[in-house]
């Protein structure tokens, strides 16, 4: 393909991706294929020749799109957002074009996983500094790290990636970790010889989008000499609007804070954002500098290398992204969308409320809303696996105190009041039928 | 930006790649700018309320292309190559289009990182069958990883990260890990009570593109029980070419082998991708399960559950990407393409070797030449200050035995042999210049 038929080419895809964003409503959300459904449809091998472009264009429709979810459908209701916004999408092309590599975030697992891995290295630095005679993997080994109960996977594996130790802390009756409970964990932890060191928080937990504490939480790290963590990935986008900043109250106390604007900030996946109180403590975990990416500014202050910031050396250019964004949106345009998307879910939650068979979970502070059918979790299991069975709309689950429940996350940047009424009436319907087939 | 907009934009910023792309020769490959520059471009706060779509694609020379190190200009001849190919290109449109999150590889740097966290759970859990009253933390505290000392510096970052002793293994004359110095290693640190359990060979290292003797450390590798990983991220793309398989010989031997397409293979960054022998080694170092990420297929064996397998838990849909490149090239097209790059880095060998007062540092194998002038390092440090200062071409250098190496790495898909003369013609000069001073 030269550069006269990449013209024709892309501005074909630029029609085939508005064709597709246009009528995505049309699309079934989730895909009816199997696991393995691919394999009968494409050749054993990469082509000896190359084939021709019309070819491969044929089977976007025939090979691809059957086995995708359709994240961007106005009928996606499932985990979180994932964002998508055509400034992104355009800034995106430019980026592929510059190709440059960066020497970033890949998501707030990372960030989950570098901010404890500075929190174990400050902490040995610490310790040996008083204790020369102490050796790392000693300390390590009496280390302690904490999350809330309802604190994404990742944590947990950043604890068993780091080689330490990870408590989960049970949440009070709102899902939050509360001073109290912490208090009480570190002085058991500290008694029976063990080093606390880092607490992972959650802005916005997945299953629930619950708060902890971190105004009652923070000054207890701070005082501990303990590394506090925010782990705000989805509800940070919503801290751009005044109404929703005192959920940050406790800030202040952190000493790293991360959030996606690729769920719910209109940049397309992907693009996490780590903020660090002192840069040094994470540059000493993990620097290693050699000639072939030495440069003249290294030492001058000037330059961020935020290669010494994160796992992989390279990174694509996600800011420009972001500038795009910011600036096609506006502060205002950005406050607007996210309270749209916190209004649907009132919304969504009203008509719940209003149905008496059914039941909300958790407070619905932000885009999601927990509710179940009043009854057994089987039957909630039921209903869900009608739900996505049907495949008019898409839901996960959560488990919120024993109780198997939906979660409906208002996630397309093209959702509407209408899509949020129609998958309540279709919900409904899938309710009544249950509830009549096991009266029968 | 509603979608008719979109569509206008869109093929505007399609003329605007494709210009950039054809025109990128006239640009200066290396920045003049200094750290900082884009601070008074651009305004402290994003903006309150959108801007005009026209101001963003105005400030793209204004405020973006100024600071761009232009890694698809065919004067570019730094690090390694990125890749980068129309086809491509708008498989990453349809990509950002679909926006759907997978649930991946980063980088190479991600890929030894997850094969030594995986070869670390595996020992302790072999050690640990035979002896119950080990602790975990006592064992990986005896536990030592070996690389060349050649080796990227990610393989170090590995080990500082996983919390284990790293060595860096002697080179030979070839700069590659051998056999016997390997052996000899072992020997001493078992005698000494370490635990050897991981070997990150390198197939092409970044200084000077050696590869370590896989035929001889393989088999010490598997009779000692510890983990092989090879790191191939830019030589393994080589591979498609049956003249250099054998480079690959001893690849039996490994547990798991990682390459970067977007390195070498046309797939615009980022793509690497990972082979493990027993996946099970990896997914037991990594698995997590909550409710919100189960599905039907989980346990049919039907499904690879990738995030399972990575540090990220999201991963883009990079697969479109490689299967748009195989198609568009074919088999062929892309050995094609991997040929002519060592093809004109032979060309350049000659035309340095033919100059006495330069010698070759290192053997030329693919697209790589390690060269300088005969003298001292203050000598070369000089000359490639002239080369990158006078920005016409960007080279990067580094250290072999001792010596300050310039490296000439064929980058850009869009080098031709007129592009390499005119970089040697240019070297010259600015060689002849420097001398002709130092005599003075």
């Amino acid at each position: 393909m030269d550069i006269t038929e990449f013209r024709k080419r892309g501005k074909e895809m630029v029609d085939y991706v508005a064709d597709y964003l246009e009528t995505i409503e049309q699309r079934q959300v989730y895909p009816d294929v199997e696991p393995g459904y691919l394999r009968s449809l494409i050749p054993e091998e990469a082509p000896d020749e190359p084939e021709a472009y019309e070819d491969v264009i044929q089977d976007i429709e025939r090979v691809i799109m059957p086995g995708v979810t359709h994240w961007h459908s106005p009928f996606f209701f499932a985990y979180f957002p994932t964002a998508s916004s055509f400034p992104a999408m355009l800034a995106d092309m430019l980026c592929g074009a510059i190709g440059c590599i960066g020497f970033s975030w890949g998501t707030a697992s990372e960030a989950t996983l570098v901010a404890l891995l500075a929190a174990r290295s400050r902490i040995v630095k610490q310790i040996q500094a008083h204790d020369p005679q102490r050796s790392e993997v000693e300390i390590i080994s009496k280390l302690v790290a904490y999350s809330s109960d309802q604190a994404h996977s990742s944590v947990e594996r950043a604890g068993l990636i780091g080689g330490v130790r990870m408590k989960k802390m049970s949440t009070d009756g709102k899902f939050a970790v509360c001073g109290e409970t912490f208090r009480k964990t570190l002085e058991e932890d500290k008694a029976s010889g063990l080093i606390p060191f880092y607490f992972c928080a959650t802005l916005g937990t997945t299953p629930s989008c619950a708060f902890d504490r971190i105004t009652e939480l923070g000054p207890i790290c701070n005082a501990e000499g303990m590394w506090m963590h925010i782990d705000a990935a989805y509800a940070g986008s919503a801290f751009i609007c005044p109404e929703f900043r005192p959920l940050l109250d406790g800030v202040e106390f952190a000493d790293s804070f991360n959030f996606n604007p690729h769920k719910w900030l209109l940049v397309n996946f992907d693009c996490s954002t780590m903020w660090v109180k002192r840069r040094a403590d994470i540059i000493g975990a993990f620097k290693m500098d050699p000639l072939y990416l030495k440069h003249d500014h290294q030492e001058s202050g000037l330059v961020t290398d935020y290669r010494h910031w994160q796992i992989p050396l390279g990174r694509r250019f996600r800011s420009l992204k972001l500038w795009f964004v910011f600036r096609m949106y506006g502060l205002r345009g950005l406050q607007a969308y996210i309270r749209k998307h916190v209004g649907l879910a009132k919304e969504f939650e009203r008509l719940v409320r209003n149905d008496e068979r059914f039941e909300i979970c958790a407070d619905v502070v932000l885009g999601l809303v927990c509710f179940r059918l009043k009854g057994s979790n089987e039957l909630n299991e039921l209903l869900l696996r009608r739900i996505n069975g049907a495949r008019r709309v898409h839901l996960v689950p959560c488990q919120l105190a024993g109780a198997f429940v939906l979660r409906f996350a208002v996630c397309s940047r093209t959702t509407e009041s209408r899509h949020a009424q129609e998958a309540w009436r279709h919900i409904s319907e899938l309710a009544s039928e249950l509830l009549r087939g096991q009266k029968r």
